[in-house]
């Protein structure tokens, strides 16, 4: 740890709170020099701190001598440096900082932590606007930024990712706390495969064979037959699939809720119907300065959502492609083109990101989804979409031991039909992908995007 | 599903919301059927809902045949049922019941779920308190609890103790909200073992090696390189460690925090410690009831706990062991029954039953513990204990890449060590585990009963 000066410091102030009210006023800013020029017996640098930047002055004088500029202008970029300084009016606004109408005119500089001088990334560049790029060579690749995380972290962009990110898990919670719904905690070390012995990542456990889990399912109906009526939870899902594209990961998070209801599954979709539309309008009020950073480097058009949400039925969905000219059967699944492209015919008529749709064909959905009474072409399930990709998948579950053991077949799991031999409440849920609704909330391209250390098959570093 | 009689129903309410105010009414419960005693023309039974039992009264009259009385006194236990009739009071307290004030005169049921007639366990014993057991052989012991946790978890005090760790979990995140904390998710399949080769589970990940992450540690640390400032995670920590002890298990939840400072580590000592009082208070002032119902099953002596919390050195704590006639030199590490001891000296002379034990020998902790500055015999280092036991383990990390490397020798792990090269703010943080502060507050004797599902070298189920 260097310092350039004596030790005692003044008031910590942080960049984003530097404003009008404190001009005139000397303060201690704790940040990253983001870059820095001298200009012979004068220096300006920019300081940085999580999404905001701030411009600083530094001249020789009485309180600042010419080594000290040297000893400023030698610095590396990325160090943690405590400076001292006047907060300043400035006479014109300051376009290239998030701070604009202030800066510093600083007295003292102190090296908090050092940063080697050869970064394999340089934070301006990582930060820039895709269109910005055209003609220049310096657009950070996506491994590049990924091998190198905690400086690419550090871009405005993403400190603004994660903290909406953070905000959706609260949103989340906030709304289903406040419906009565309880948190519960999961298992992730299992003893058979919850979904089916596909894609799942085995260990050996002492002397057993366990799998991760590849989704809570069994745990919070377990939790519904436990008579805890409404449950919530947060936490990992693995999947062993080898699937590399802009939206699949191996290891995400999954926000999951199951709840018993009195007549009707339709409960329990309004239930979650509603909470994204919480969801939607808590990001919106509360996460506007957040979606603004993100936009500035990825433009996207805003996410425009309906209250209450929009419910079709799939045979209503699947008349909407027909008429858009694709040839599909009405009991048939959906193609991942055919989701983006109802998103679209959506959009179009009915004004909004986020729809749901119900009433999925029964052959198309897993063994413990329960049938329509009335005819079990169909089923009591949905999916929910934003911008034309699947975000939630739920339905009613079997809550008859015996019929979900007809139901089960070849897949017969005994613990997961156990569950339901000593009563239970008839119940619905699902399962959403948190990564999937950050990206596609703030329209951006990838689910690399918004995991902070994502894996997939190539990746499980850093 | 079988209905003894026409299908539509009248206003549903919970069992907990049965009171005065609704008497004479009519109303329909649903709940499962806890006990049932036919006596002629009549029959009595309880219904049960999470914490709460109410009597129930049906007799033959204008509404209720002798077959329908037949009907409801072969309804098996536990099975679900919807009751009809109306709210009355009583003309004196209902003892056995947690609804005292009245009870349902019905006039129609309606079975919603079936439970098998015989039940591996009776809700009756798993709810029992142990010191009403003497002489009666009905005890039930944890291994059958655990086989059919679907039906232990209905007793009253699970139902209250998962509740409370909800509760836990829900403070934690408000206190370090408030306190401008960042909630992330950290990956728990990884590359390398983060706290050395021992304990961890390995798995095969597509053509590579990977591990289950014994602790978030590098990634909240790359978290704060990477200018978050203050962060918390939640999430499944994973240790392969053949411990068959009263407080070990498999896979737990850990509650951890790290955040940057700005002059002295005993900053953060202090946010954490005070996040513990506001845990501690939130419990005692908002789950009283919960509190109340686990501890009519499972006796225990109030939490106590002072504000701010009492911190103590390592050596003064070591001092009362000696003055106790413990023979132990100064930079020993606390054996478990010295913890144990220590803990009921520091209540003795304190009268608090959470305390922090401050400035660790550094040969006792591990390698990215950040030494005394002043003496390297010790280290800012701590750990926090409940009712004589650890709950808490934290330090000030080493942020400097050169001395990390230094101090990690044979350990070093390279992409850790890289997570500090491009500058980092001084930092300290803690792992706490979830389930021994449930436990820990309520005094329990076992982790299994604060683990909805819990994990062990020898349970994996269900």
């Amino acid at each position: 740890m260097i310092r350039s000066e004596e030790e005692r410091p003044v008031t910590h102030i942080a960049v984003k709170d530097l404003g009008r009210p404190i001009a005139n006023q000397t303060i201690i800013v704790r940040a990253r020099l983001h870059t820095s020029r001298g200009k012979g017996k004068q220096a300006f640098f920019v300081l940085r701190s999580q999404a905001y930047t701030v411009q600083c002055v530094v001249a020789v004088g009485e309180k600042v001598s010419k080594q000290m500029i040297k000893f400023i202008c030698n610095i590396t970029k990325e160090s943690i440096v405590d400076v001292e300084g006047k907060v300043m009016n400035t006479d014109q606004k300051v376009e290239s900082c998030s701070v604009q109408d202030v800066e510093i005119h600083v007295s003292k500089v102190f090296v908090v932590s050092s940063a080697l001088p050869r970064l394999p990334l340089q934070i301006e560049d990582a930060m820039r606007r895709e269109d910005d790029l055209e003609g220049l060579n310096i657009k950070v690749n996506q491994d590049t930024r990924l091998d190198n995380r905690v400086l690419d972290l550090r871009t405005p962009a993403n400190q603004a990712i994660f903290r909406l990110e953070a905000g959706v898990c609260q949103l989340f919670r906030e709304t289903l706390r406040a419906k009565g719904f309880i948190e519960i905690m999961c298992p992730k070390l299992i003893s058979a495969a919850s979904e089916g012995g596909a894609n799942v990542f085995g260990l050996k456990y002492f002397e057993k064979e366990a799998f991760l889990a590849q989704s809570p399912q069994l745990y919070k109906q377990m939790a519904i037959a436990s008579d805890f009526g409404k449950v919530f939870t947060i936490g990992p899902v693995f999947r062993a699939e080898n699937s590399n594209t802009h939206r699949h990961l191996t290891e995400f998070v999954g926000l999951d809720l199951e709840l018993a209801f009195t007549h009707h599954y339709h409960e329990a979709v309004k239930v979650i119907g509603n909470m994204f539309t919480e969801i939607f309008r808590g990001l919106r009020d509360r996460y506007a300065s957040e979606v603004a950073i993100v936009g500035h480097q990825f433009p996207a058009e805003p996410f425009k959502f309906l209250d209450p949400p929009l419910m079709l039925e799939y045979c209503e969905g699947v008349a909407m492609l027909r008429e858009a000219g694709v040839e599909m059967d009405e009991t048939e699944d959906l193609s991942t083109p055919n989701e983006k492209l109802l998103g679209r015919l959506v959009r179009a008529k009915y004004d909004t990101d986020f729809y749901i749709l119900d009433k999925y064909p029964l052959a198309v959905r897993p063994f413990y989804t329960m049938p329509d009474p009335h005819d079990p072409t169909w089923s009591n399930s949905y999916d929910m979409f934003m911008r034309g990709e699947e975000i939630l998948s739920g339905a009613q579950r079997i809550h008859d031991a015996d019929f979900l053991c007809e139901r089960a077949k070849v897949h017969a799991i005994q613990s997961y039909i156990d569950a339901f031999k000593y009563g239970c409440p008839p119940h619905a849920g699902g399962g959403i992908g948190l990564e999937r609704v950050t990206m596609l909330y703030l329209g951006l391209d990838n689910i690399r995007k918004t995991s902070m250390f994502p894996r997939d098959p190539k990746r499980i570093m850093p």
